[in-house]
């Protein structure tokens, strides 16, 4: 199937259909989906040769949305980032951006029906890797006959895709920009995510996943949430924002003996992600993350950080407690030590691994060097 | 009531009264408790002078028992520390530690039994602050016809009532040993207190407080416990001990997906939280945990912190991610600053926050020098 550069251009929003029962998709541990859809944005125009694709990946509770596409649209989790003239220039590169496989905003995912029983496929779902989430992105641009990114950006789990497109497709990408990532993901990190995940599975909604739309695990989801927003954040920015102040902005919780504000902030992120995020997805996601060590499966992890040829720059972040900056500066200088070309660049900043959804004006210099140079 | 020097020495674990309703404790913020046992151990000997009494407080699920008694007893929380020849030397001192008031290892707390009703106080149980514990320590010392204690020392909630006792009761204390602590709680510990009592509060069994023994929340106990114990270690200390191995030596819970030794690890320590503490206890002393800010109620921070005259040993511990040790340096350097005796000293460990529970041959000779010397 061809698809024209009109085609594209014409549809900023979409949905394309990247496995069928003809060419399923087999997960890296060996799963197979018959069908497959991946929502989509874009932005910019597809240049003649197609050679100006800049590949960006959303993190855990993210999706197709980076950046708004006129005046009246919501802003994207991007949006300083994506535009003429901005760090992904609209006016130079074609900005794709798709929803994970395994997500809840368009793409297929556990809460999607499954066509060969007509029901959701909930835990039926194949398991998720890092790998299959890339996996699902290429099968995209293979669709466009799209030969080379000219990059391919993304922060946190999104950052992790990064370096899996270069060591998996390694002539398929001329350079990588993962931010708040890491080559592959700690011990804590999988711990937070675990004391998530049983949040949601011990919520009598949960229902083994088979919950309705309309009462699921809502709670365990905001709990998993409110744990997650720390990790996102850092000591000093919870001090300066909230202080140990008692005047609590959000108070839809019934209180348990007293109410900081930071809590009623907690609350509120819960509350906000329940609204606009699926459980199921949630466990399926934070259990992709966890599958994240190039080195797994491969012949070392020395030989998959050899494998990747492209040009990377890592962007750490001094205040990350998720993703601490050292492990952004080891893969860049492992692959400096073997001689390719690999930028360490830091964001000092006080908004811990949510700082490059927010200091745009600090990454978009590091980013625009790297990717218009 | 007078109680010699042969009860104490006869009587190495035991239970004393310290509220009756013709004298009951009045806690912080103004409720009423007409009874309350504590329950505490004791090393050593108390001499004629009653002066060389170290009074030893314990963390959140810590308990009275401290070291062991004699050679078949099971180790205390501060083996190491407690003994002949030890920094607390029992040759010299007299140590003494209790069970906290709230706790459920012998003192009174909410699983206890209101004798004013026959039934347990659960959720009616007075809330609670460091203030509170403090007091009802406070109380012990003075049937006891203890004018002065040699020294106060604990870490994490143990080291917040340590900064209260020398506030609260300036005359009383001649030097203080806060450890991995703070002189308010950060708003981040209180954000990590608060996942923790959600999944609590969630847990079906919970049934606001008024659960079974044998039926109560032990899921969100648990899950509580392991966010506990994260936030208890260090990222440096998960990677060395756990890696990303999935061979998990705990395998009692069902996985989801896959099992992870550090999620193992964590499940492990959950369950045996499990099966030594209380629920109710827990949510009760982590929100005590949350209302330690020694300038609440008080004429300013400045003010409280001018009230302290124990010269003060503040001890940090290098990776410690619940109280980091910029914390204690931070309230060390102000008494420095108004020309208060205060010394601050740093336990260089991977082990986070406990290792003031581990890491004893660094601790012993920092706290031996200030309590001997």
């Amino acid at each position: 199937m061809t698809v024209t550069t009109r085609t594209i251009r014409g549809c900023s929003k979409a949905t394309a259909t990247i496995a069928t029962p003809s060419d399923p998709l087999v997960t890296e541990l060996g799963q197979r989906l018959d069908h497959a859809d991946i929502a989509y944005e874009t932005w910019g125009t597809l240049n003649a040769r197609r050679d100006n694709v800049i590949l960006l990946i959303h993190a855990l509770t993210g999706d197709a949305h980076a950046a708004s596409h006129h005046p009246k649209d919501a802003p994207g989790w991007f949006e300083g980032m994506i535009g003429p003239g901005k760090a992904l220039d609209t006016n130079r590169y074609f900005v794709v951006c798709t929803n994970l496989l395994g997500g809840c905003s368009g793409s297929t995912g556990p809460r999607s029906i499954n066509p060969t029983t007509g029901r959701r496929y909930n835990l039926s779902f194949p398991a998720l890797t890092v790998r299959d989430l890339v996996r699902a992105q290429k099968r995209l641009i293979d669709k466009w006959k799209i030969r080379e990114l000219h990059a391919v950006i993304g922060g946190s789990l999104g950052g992790m895709q990064c370096l899996e497109w270069a060591i998996m497709f390694p002539d398929r990408v001329n350079r990588i920009v993962p931010i708040a990532s890491s080559s592959r993901f700690s011990p804590q990190g999988i711990a937070y995510n675990e004391v998530q995940r049983r949040a949601i599975l011990m919520d009598p909604n949960f229902n083994n996943g088979e919950y309705e739309d309309d009462n699921g695990p809502a709670q365990g989801l905001a709990v998993a949430r409110m744990l997650g927003m720390i990790t996102y954040q850092s000591d000093d920015l919870m001090s300066a924002r909230f202080e140990r102040s008692t005047e609590a902005r959000y108070t839809e919780w019934p209180e348990f003996q007293n109410r900081y504000d930071i809590e009623g902030y907690l609350h509120y992120q819960g509350d906000k992600l329940v609204n606009r995020f699926d459980a199921n997805s949630y466990l399926y996601l934070t259990r992709a993350m966890d599958s994240h060590d190039i080195g797994w499966k491969r012949e070392s992890y020395d030989h998959a950080l050899s494998m990747i040829e492209a040009p990377t720059l890592g962007i750490g972040i001094s205040s990350d407690i998720l993703f601490p900056a050292s492990y952004t500066i080891e893969f860049v200088e492992q692959l400096r030590e073997i001689g390719h070309h690999a930028e360490y660049r830091q964001i000092e900043s006080i908004d811990g691994h949510d700082a490059f959804l927010k200091n745009f004006e600090r990454l978009d210099p590091l980013v625009r060097d790297f990717i218009q140079g």
